[in-house]
């Protein structure tokens, strides 16, 4: 019994040079960043009566437009457009539907005129008829040589430094981190180890449905068309309840996709953080909220002061926006 | 830089004295036991070409049959004639139907002679118009209080003495351990930390459907009718793709419903280990396999061997069975 004490006292000294650091060096001093901070401290000091143990130190974030950016649409389906178009090329039988012809010609605009269903035929189309391990060489592939649009950069370099800065954070005082996202599970595995240090055991999203076969002789767990779970608005506290099994003591999201989860876990008993990501800044991100097609925020902004949520103004509380910025 | 490195060190030698006591001390002397102890030894060992990284070294059981005993019936499935009685007593009218009414009387004969279908019928009604949180106390509150028909023990006393063992080991050599059960998933986190330590994250299990309501000013997630997603034969595979996102590197099982996780695991890359417990003790538990209406084991013996697959024998293997055993 007198290893792990001895262990732990060596490590509570050598932590207490490092903890004197910033570890939040891309939040402005504003109240965003101290009510982060002083959260952290309430819950992870024994002697507080919010301590909470590190294995209820559960923290979920939404992933677009909370942990990297949303705009013009979600990257997704860039990803999904560029599979489809290619997918086409090979085989222009697979454009059964007008959806997807306008989507395998890149007319954005005509794709999506049907809505929800429209992305969700896109993307059932376009990530399915393979296994699990070709889709994601797939996704990893893309991400190496798309860029984005509007910046130029490559998606996985829109990931907000701040945000990896909270994760990182998190995790160093004992958090486990998840991410709890309409994006698709295995498109997110894909990639958000090596960007935000969450592994995929802690990615949770929607799916689309799966099978398992031995296909020519190799045992294969393949992605199926068709929808298995869709990980927004209500179902984001079901994603949670299935995949963990308990109630987080922090989510972070931005639109009113993750209303719920925030209402689910902040309701909660002992000390909870509710944090929503407003995009307040045209300059140097997208300014968008309540009368976005994507991440349409109106009932967190209404709301969320009043349930004691942090609103964190992108504009005012982030030095820096984007990890790759250079 | 300096910090882990000392850590680590530090921590080695506290662990040097731990690690020359039995890591399974329930395991008699054979085979079985070797080729454990020699699987762990070489995937963590930093000088082994079977090295593997603790990041992947995730392994996977069953639940009914390989941790705990399954017999004369699952366990769930006295939970759910005990929890169909009691509401029956209070509102008959949810008896619908011959299987449930069956059911209800205590009459298993004839309750499950509809097979698989009239199983989930009765879990179903039985598992759902509550919130998770009140199932969990009700599954609690039984633990407490019911007992095995023919051991007379507490259904928790009857876990396997030797499988903690190996599970507690694997944690100790930083194993992440999984459950990966056809029981409902939720039924088994209610007790799995307690008595497995195995944490709600990770138990993967069948579900019934749930949905997120703000149920009288209260937000909860419901356990709904109908069923979700069966975590039994290629549906395993399917449970450890979306739950964990990874392939295990060690997966223990005892019936024909893990056959197919076996076999995907076991064709990675890398050193595998997959084990099958064998119901070989009629003395001290039940003696089954081939022809049993309950963990039916053939495919599992006729190719398992064959496959590198190391059979447990109970009987020979293990000199204590229950935890509870006095």
């Amino acid at each position: 019994m007198i290893r792990p004490i001895f262990i732990s006292a060596f490590a509570s000294v050598l932590l207490a040079v490092p903890a004197l650091a910033d570890p939040l060096p891309s939040w402005n001093d504003t109240d965003a960043k101290t009510t982060i901070i002083d959260f952290v401290d309430r819950v992870t000091d024994p002697t507080s009566s919010d301590y909470v143990t590190p294995a209820d130190r559960i923290a979920v974030f939404d992933n677009d437009g909370t942990l990297w950016a949303e705009q013009p649409v979600y990257f997704q389906l860039f990803f999904a457009l560029d599979r489809l178009r290619a997918l086409a090329a090979a085989d222009p039988s697979i454009l059964t539907s007008d959806t997807l012809r306008a989507a395998a010609e890149g007319n954005l605009e005509a794709a999506l005129a049907g809505g929800e269903a429209a992305l969700l035929e896109i993307v059932s189309v376009s990530h399915s008829g393979l296994s699990v391990d070709a889709y994601q060489d797939a996704v990893r592939d893309w991400l190496d040589t798309a860029r984005h649009p509007v910046t130029g950069m490559a998606y996985d370099e829109m990931t907000y430094q701040p945000m990896l800065e909270l994760l990182r954070y998190l995790r160093d005082e004992d958090f486990a981190t998840y991410i709890v996202s309409g994006g698709g599970i295995h498109f997110m595995r894909a990639f958000a180890e090596e960007a935000y240090g969450i592994p995929p055991e802690n990615v949770i999203g929607s799916a689309g449905k799966t099978s398992y076969a031995v296909v020519d002789g190799v045992p294969t767990v393949l992605k199926d068309p068709g929808i298995a779970f869709i990980d927004d608005k209500e179902g984001k506290p079901v994603g949670i309840d299935t995949h963990i099994g308990k109630r987080p003591i922090l989510v972070g999201g931005n639109s009113d996709g993750d209303f719920a989860m925030l209402e689910w876990a902040t309701a909660g008993d002992g000390p909870r953080l509710g944090l929503i990501v407003h995009h307040t800044d045209g300059q140097r991100e997208f300014a968008y909220d309540r009368d976005s097609h994507i991440g349409q925020l109106v009932r967190g902004l209404d709301e969320g002061p009043g349930r004691g949520w942090l609103i964190v103004d992108m504009a005012n509380d982030w030095s820096r926006i984007y990890s790759g910025q250079r």
